[in-house]
């Protein structure tokens, strides 16, 4: 029986370890920076690949990251089942009923937004193939139609996570432009996934000959067809016997897997690549109202943390983007890319009724490229379809196409951000009050913010206890919210002081605050108090989480309770 | 660069689906039947494997599960980083500090429950080595020493998952016995694992050459010793600073899961195998208060039900069972494990100065073996200590015990195993009630489960209404559990009558009862009624539990809410 020996099992466990931390740690942060984390998981790859460390070290990066023989293999294989299992991931995304609920609008849009870039993407690699850098002239045998067709699809998909994660992060997710975009959004891939897989059964045929064109084509769309109807039908009948009759959450969650894992299976036997399977299963299982939230999360939260930045840095571990960056290349897929996208949804929306100024926001949302373009990238470089140049030019588009979207959208639609309570805690505004009444214990909680914030200490004394005098901030279970909004303040500060021995600030339940957060906002900005106010509210309702505040040494253990709730 | 080819990756998909749909499948009827999934997941595995499947159909098992070449060892790859995956759970579940709550009847316990079996098994193994299959003469230059310390050390690990497990099926977990079992268990683990490691640095220094053996020895206790203390501390003080400046959850998953791969990496390379450095990881990490429930779960809940149950049934695909069942070996493996194993931990415990039979139950407990045994058998087949017979020996002797443990504790004690609401539903017992008032509601449920009870309707229908007449048992909120001991009733029967339009039980809020269960018992069994009582009343506390109780349309509906919640 064939196994890893010892040595190839130590580079497979550093080779891991060391890529999904790097994954992690530049993934961070780019969220530091307000952008998508995956482009910190990529850049993690090229570092560790061989643009930066293949260039540098050479011999730890083959010891790491061979790139030939049984340890590539392995690797392989586990990128693989790693991206198989994120477009399970993403099929359990993709609401159906949503299309349907929005009724015609959203087939226009989708159309027009599929439509428009993909003729634009379309004409461009007939015309000037030989400049965006086709290969397939090149590959034996290979239909001339395959590297337009590819090259259109791969201008067409939008990135649903970056759409739904930009929507939540602005606020937008269930507003009735939110919700628009994300059924685009959804048609928008499904359709791009289909043309995919037909261009796939194409590539593939020509490397494979289990099938023909036609008959792969034909048995992708009936395998689609039958996923989308009778599956779907038969898992929303089978899930309530099996929840009802195998140990929880263990049966779901088994019955899931394994269903992706055997339908990733026949679509690669099909001849199209085998996340098409996975993805397609997924669809079926999200859309039953039985398959529960909490199953849901488990599959979400493991893939998308572990599996999914492994993968985005596997990416960065195949191509030296730096030999392969060809500026002029990498601009004009870029601007083919955002005219067809943005053009075409704009148009969409417009012909459905939508304002100007709507219109445009659809367009730029649903301009956000990201992991499908990648990996469909990767599919095309892996059957000689594209050659590395290309490949990068489309990491880089659908990594700027992300980028540019929070924003355009924030521009467009005149957004703020909404004020997340963390963003406005400092070490230097975290204290334990030794004052034992309500004046006294402002007076020292204004002095000690006059520094960080560069207030003067006695102004915001004044301002918050007049406000005090209004009404008394004391909110009950021992919380008390003093505020204030100030000229001078740039951007909102949020100051807690612990009392062991409590506070009177005349609560509601008559109990002495312990936890008292003094809440700075600017004059002009009306929202962020409230916003403030209402996730403190939320924090503090929760017994074991005041008892945990009043128990943590530092403010680190602080921080890190609020942001764990 | 090397990539898996088209059908490689069909097969690799296919291989993964059906092994984990049939080792989920087996795993669930194991439980139906009362005994550890682990005994389906590795008989899918044999029925798969060369004892079954290879045996009936060679060309598909070949094609399936390949035992040489790429797909072989994609598939090994796999299998490690499963295990490897495991044992960081494993880790994350050792308490060390309920070592040190228990005191010193822990290490008396702990310490004779290990020497005893170990003692054991190194005299049987150099009195009559041949007659136990060791191959270890036969392996150049192996030390004469590795067989009977393997054999030893396989014969004195407890299987903590397995014997957590029983003890929360019996409802002893949190009591004295509970936590001292448990205790020492995880104690006689421990020491258990280092002289494993020990061991496999002795085997792995045969085979590799990195290190002497004496190194090998001295940098694993050496790894042991870091992580039980400064990794430990490092930890704790860094999981307060990831939680408060990385994304939730996925940072600390990412921190968790890399560190968990960097140990497995290290001990592979020192010699011993990847599985003893995420072990050790897992409790460093585990030990750690910050460490929250959150995300222990989304690690315990992917890694126990997606990768255990494909690593156990890859353990069916290593070896043809039927071939290599030696009946005699098996049994002699069987007696030495249990004698030493039984004899030492209620030695222990007698000396610990507890009672003869919670001595003897505290023996029986610790006598589950499981998935250690089994993992130690693999490592030393691999290493070509052991040949397929002991191995095949291990795995049956780790089954046999697993399975003795939960009877025999529920005999010694004289234990009844606690009742579960879902076990006494049937779907003959579940129907929408017509009646309007009370008595007729009941008299109508009454006659409905006279058929399935075998009990007379109008003794059942008299038995409740005047328990009902005594004291109303509407419960509010739109429940009542009207119930009634029986005398010729052989085990509990609860009914289910939905009634939209409701019937007045005098609950005391007033509201008619729309759900109405029907809690029949028999009357030896004091304890049962009650348990089932408060379990409904747990259910049905959560209003949208009662809400989707009312529109579930049928029986497997209304069972598939009461499990998964």
């Amino acid at each position: 029986m064939d196994t890893l020996n010892h040595e190839q099992i130590t580079s497979l466990f550093l080779a891991l370890g060391i890529l999904l931390a790097a994954a992690k740690i530049l993934g961070e942060l780019a969220t530091r920076f307000k952008q998508p984390s995956v482009l910190g998981e990529i850049l993690a790859g090229i570092l560790l690949g061989p643009t930066v460390l293949g260039t540098l070290a050479p011999r730890v990066s083959a010891y790491l990251f061979p790139t030939q023989g049984t340890g590539a293999l392995v690797l392989d294989g586990i990128m693989t089942l790693a991206i198989v299992l994120f477009l399970l991931v993403a099929g359990l995304e993709v609401e159906l009923s949503s299309i349907w609920r929005q009724g015609k609008a959203v087939l226009t849009v989708g159309l027009a937004g599929i439509a428009v870039p993909f003729a634009l993407g379309f004409t461009a690699a007939e015309l000037a193939p030989k400049l965006l850098g086709s290969t397939a002239g090149e590959a034996a045998g290979s239909h001339p139609l395959i590297f337009p067709l590819f090259f259109a699809t791969a201008l067409s998909i939008s990135a649903l996570p970056v759409i739904a994660k930009t929507l939540m992060d602005l606020n937008l997710y269930r507003s009735d432009l939110g919700m628009m975009t994300i059924a685009a959004a959804v048609f928008n891939d499904l359709l791009g996934w289909i043309i995919f897989a037909i261009v796939l059964g194409m590539m593939g045929a020509s490397s494979a000959q289990t099938f023909s064109v036609g008959q792969t084509i034909g048995l992708v769309l009936l395998f689609a067809l039958v996923c989308l109807t009778l599956l779907r039908w038969g898992i929303h009948r089978l899930l309530p016997w099996i929840q009802a009759h195998t140990s929880w959450p263990g049966g779901v969650l088994g019955f899931a897997l394994s269903l992706a894992l055997l339908g990733a299976a026949l679509t690669e036997w099909l001849g199209v690549h085998a996340i098409f399977g996975s993805f397609l299963v997924g669809v079926a299982l999200g859309d039953s109202p039985h398959f529960r939230r909490r199953i849901r999360a488990v599959i979400d939260q493991f893939v998308s943390f572990i599996f999914a930045p492994l993968f985005f840095a596997g990416i960065g571990l195949k191509v030296n983007f730096l030999l392969h960056f060809q500026p002029g290349l990498v601009l004009a897929v870029l601007l083919i890319a955002c005219a067809g996208k943005i053009f075409g949804c704009w148009f969409g929306g417009r012909i459905a009724g939508m304002a100007p100024r709507e219109a445009w926001a659809l367009g730029f949302t649903m301009n956000a490229r990201g992991a499908m373009e990648i990996i469909l990238g990767l599919v095309a470089l892996r059957y000689g379809v594209i050659g590395e140049p290309m490949f990068v030019a489309l990491v880089v588009m659908a990594l700027v196409t992300s980028l540019l979207t929070g924003p355009a959208l924030t521009r467009i639609l005149r957004l703020r951000h909404p004020c997340r309570l963390s963003d406005y805690l400092s070490s230097r505004g975290f204290f334990t009050l030794t004052a034992g009444d309500r004046e006294t214990a402002l007076r020292e909680m204004a002095a000690a913010v006059a520094q960080p914030t560069g207030l003067d200490a006695r102004v915001v004394a004044e301002t918050i206890l007049a406000r005090e005098r209004q009404m008394s901030t004391g909110l009950g279970h021992g919380v008390a919210v003093p505020h204030a909004r100030l000229p001078d303040l740039e951007s909102p500060f949020v100051a807690v002081g612990l009392s062991p021995a409590g506070i009177d600030f005349e609560a509601p339940d008559g109990l002495p605050a312990q936890i008292i957060f003094l809440i700075l906002t600017p004059r002009e900005d009306q929202g962020a108090q409230l916003e403030i106010l209402a996730e403190i509210s939320r924090l503090c309702r929760q017994p074991e989480v005041r008892q945990k505040i009043m128990q943590t040494g530092n403010f680190t253990e602080f921080l890190a309770l609020v942001n764990t709730r």
